[in-house]
């Protein structure tokens, strides 16, 4: 028998023996230092290392520029939902945890063109379960741009995530039982459907036009695109944030899209953002956040700053903020949140 | 007259009259907003970008793994000084911004060998001014290895850091009037000198041993050493966190190491850490840190999950935090932190 017969079949039976991983192990935030040193976390810290490598190889492909931005703010710092922010005694004032940088982004947008950042969202959320973390990766981005344009770059982004996962990380996603058929199917463009037409999917979930879609109904759009990552395009006004561009042709839904993964659903935000000053302001004071904002003390002065900006004449723009969990959730094959990183922070988990 | 000779004395002309920049236009954070449509910032933001890009290229050479860090902690994300800790209400109980990312890669180390973030780093200072910021980006790697081998991985991130400058930002670097040739002189290693011989040239500003140094004192051993970078190593143990791992031949002293870089002072803050249990609990319990936590009505229960770890035998490891602005700041020629970067937050400078 020759050396290379029986270093072969050293290996195969070595492949055969070698214990899987399960990483419903990771299902769980409460003493998460007990974990530490499971196979499992290195294993899905290296994956999502390299999904955050895939997102800057494509920010640096496509010519943005990265932006160190702020992560204590005003409430221009908010996500739609001032109620699920952390505040803080900031010398005397009121300061927040910011949720999402988009609006830091927007007002170099029209300087610097193309930008990014990788940063944090915070979010005052108090179920300690599979779909809630209270920190989390946010990977953002924002460029002089359409709407067509802006999906492509969502598309971009995610595609090459996901690529530098499967090219990088071959021996920790096998180890993860990770089906990687299922992930290099994955291309580009991704599949497009208004809100309209989704609502129209899910009459029988009893869902009517105007309603926001629940995590159970986003389920149920990704399996009717047979387990596919879906676009839902263009939602109503009054449930979106308040500078989401509205539609030239129908002022009653905005140019936004959310991108639905199996597993995780909603993973990504994006939208054409409003530049005209007049809508910009009157959208924001009668929005529900801004109702909020108003509840807890704040007033329009936390959004001077911003709307300022914007008496002077700016170029169309469009951005969206992609939820590393999200996506390390979908390429990991896992229903849970808190098995996607080291150190998933919940009202349970704080170390 | 030739095209060709007719272009260059154009090219020539437009040179002459080509506007420089004017980078102390940035040294305020009052009204930030006003600024950001100006090209300093602008140049100022791409520098900024190269210097991280710069820091990554370095990592993934030497084969360091990303990990995503919390910054919502308990008192382990402390840095040295409890006093300038953000505290927030989290869900009752009381949480801190963190300072440092460092016990959170360290407890990976012994797993993953080399790993790093680029986070954030919160102090709570009330100084308005060129010295101070609320919120930086700080630079952070952790591995197992020795005190050698840590001062090698430093020196390579910061020459890293301004090759990827000088290569990828030619031209904000002389719209903003930055000497390059200064830059291109850096060279590792880098000059060491110990504490003690540095106290030694510092006896005419009255300094004793055990003192620690203040940035003036910083100034003056950069300014002897011919205004290049200098490591400080070899602290006294009281003045320094208490995990920075004591000396075998000397228990006064710790395997540390400050790099001073000229305008800025300590940008990287660089230890062995230490690895036995009874020595770390001894050291906390006895660190001036300590004792502002138990004043703030914390206890060694903040600490538990990191202690816990080291009842367990841990291999010797080593890290360090490079301060993104101070590097920065170095790198434009500036006084002022506040001109480092798009967004520097202090207490007169929240959006």
């Amino acid at each position: 028998m020759s050396v290379w017969v029986l270093e072969t079949q050293i290996s195969e039976i070595r492949k055969i023996s070698e214990k899987k991983l399960n990483i419903s192990l990771l299902n769980t935030t409460k003493d998460r230092q007990k974990l530490l040193s499971t196979k499992e976390i290195h294993s899905v810290v290296k994956v999502e290392s390299k999904l955050l490598k895939g997102a800057r190889n494509y920010f640096e492909e496509q010519g943005f520029i990265e932006v160190a931005v702020p992560h204590i703010t005003r409430a221009t710092g908010a996500c739609e939902n001032i109620a699920t922010m952390f505040q803080l005694d900031y010398f005397g004032q009121n300061g927040y945890l910011s949720q999402t940088a988009q609006l830091y982004l927007e007002v170099l947008t029209p300087f610097l063109e193309k930008v990014w950042c990788i940063g944090l969202s915070f979010r005052a959320e108090t179920s300690a379960d599979e779909r809630h973390l209270t920190e989390f990766t946010l990977i953002e981005l924002e460029f002089a741009g359409n709407f067509q344009e802006l999906l492509e770059h969502v598309e971009g982004t995610i595609c090459s995530m996901i690529n530098c996962a499967l090219k990088e990380c071959e021996e920790e996603l096998q180890l993860l039982n990770v089906n990687v058929e299922r992930l290099r199917k994955i291309k580009r463009p991704f599949d497009k459907i208004t809100y309209t037409e989704a609502v129209g999917l899910l009459t029988e979930y009893g869902v009517k036009w105007g309603d926001d879609f629940k995590s159970h109904h986003e389920k149920a759009l990704v399996q009717m695109n047979g387990n596919q990552p879906l676009f839902v395009t263009h939602f109503p006004k009054p449930i979106k944030f308040f500078n989401m561009r509205e539609n030239d042709e129908n002022p009653e839904i905005v140019n936004s899209a959310d991108l639905l993964l199996p597993l995780s659903g909603e993973a990504v935000g994006a939208a054409e953002r409003e530049y005209r000053y007049e809508k910009l302001y009157q959208r924001l004071i009668n929005s529900t956040m801004f109702r909020q904002l108003v509840e807890r003390g704040g007033s329009i002065e936390d959004f001077k700053w911003y709307l300022d900006f914007y008496k002077e004449n700016r170029p169309l723009h469009s951005g969206c903020g992609i939820g590393l969990n999200r996506v390390t959730q979908f390429v990991l094959g896992t229903n849970d949140i808190r098995a996607t990183t080291a150190f998933p922070l919940n009202r349970e988990s704080i170390l």
